[in-house]
């Protein structure tokens, strides 16, 4: 290992000889990520809740989907935007908090800090189009456009495509890229499962939206010749 | 580069320093490659049209729709599919056709003979999910099911989205996996673009349609009321 000096390999991430020159080590802890992230998803739920009220007949289960679609919106945009833009995120003197998200998160899959690029790919194309696509779905349901289902299954499609590629490319790259198996199963499993089932069920009920809309169509189509 | 023999790295992909131990050369002819593909693409084509106008009430739109879903479904379950699901395609000392087939397309992006995971993943979500879901949506057209255009927005955002990581992945790592500017441009520009702009078409067009469909269910309900 000649040119490589010890402190390019001293991280907490696996595999140990991921090279990663300059890295600052996490400050931040773990209660504080999580917890800041916590909050301020709480405080966008809570504030988009009372707005969609505002809203003329609008049911629970659209309230809800509003919350979702502007919370995964953000996250898309800010921490996910943030991932691809800033390539030397763990290099930072005076770490952000959103570079301190990223090691953090780093633990579950190295890949982001050693700058994978099938994660790049699809966390470019979540942040720039499936981002402000989510905004845009949250908007279409408020105002009970005639794409918003079409819309809300377009993105979910993409969010399940993208995580697929995610869990995929890491089984074929040997699964090994988690520090510890508590990381492995919070970090890379349980979170990541949000954006697997919660997407299925929009899909779902989308779909069964859209169909019968299409077959009600048709009927009348029939009725009226 | 002790441990390497001379054999390993003979082979006509670009870069030259990819290792494909036990390459067996490419014997059939481009012109036979090809040809064979168009052939078997334009007697599908054929098969389709005709069968396609044995279904009451299909436009002319309607009978190219379900020939392309037919071509592309049966191009990524028996070519991608074989891609995926053989490994070893390059090392058969009686090459196949379609280990011939990958073999030549290499030459245009040679991270198919290298096993590249993004690649990989991409394509095999294509053969396992889309490749039957195209066969479904062929059908779905003949029968007039209320889904089918659902279904061809689904799947032609899946081709959309897989080209966009292929495209995106060679991209961050370099861009250079061609022979030569020739088949760049032929297969890896040229003929991918064929899953960029016919599935965008496709997905305005349904788009459109769902578009109009629900509004219209809407503003019977309005009236209803």
């Amino acid at each position: 290992m000649a040119g490589v000096d010890a402190s390019e390999s001293i991280h907490p991430f696996i595999p140990k000889d991921l090279i990663l020159p300059d890295y600052v080590p996490i400050i931040l802890s773990q209660s504080t990520i999580l917890g800041v992230y916590g909050s301020a998803s709480l405080l966008v739920v809570f504030f988009v809740w009372i707005l969609a009220g505002r809203f003329p007949k609008i049911s629970k289960t659209d309230k809800i989907l509003m919350c979702w679609w502007v919370f995964t919106g953000l996250t898309h945009m800010i921490l996910e935007g943030y991932f691809v833009f800033t390539p030397e995120f763990f290099k930072q003197k005076n770490p952000t908090y959103l570079a301190e998200v990223w090691k953090e998160y780093s633990k579950g899959d190295s890949r982001y800090v050693g700058r994978d690029s099938a994660v790049i790919a699809v966390e470019g194309i979540t942040a720039v189009l499936e981002g402000p696509a989510c905004i845009l779905a949250a908007y279409a349901i408020a105002t009970r456009k005639s794409y918003s289902h079409l819309l809300q299954i377009a993105i979910a499609l993409g969010q399940l495509y993208g995580t697929a590629v995610y869990f995929i490319t890491s089984y074929l790259e040997g699964d090994n890229f988690a520090a510890s198996a508590y990381y492995y199963y919070f970090y890379y499993v349980i979170m990541n499962s949000f954006w697997v089932w919660i997407p299925s069920l929009i899909v779902i009920r989308s779909w069964k939206k859209i169909c019968a809309a299409v077959r009600a169509q048709e009927q009348k189509k029939t009725k009226t010749r």
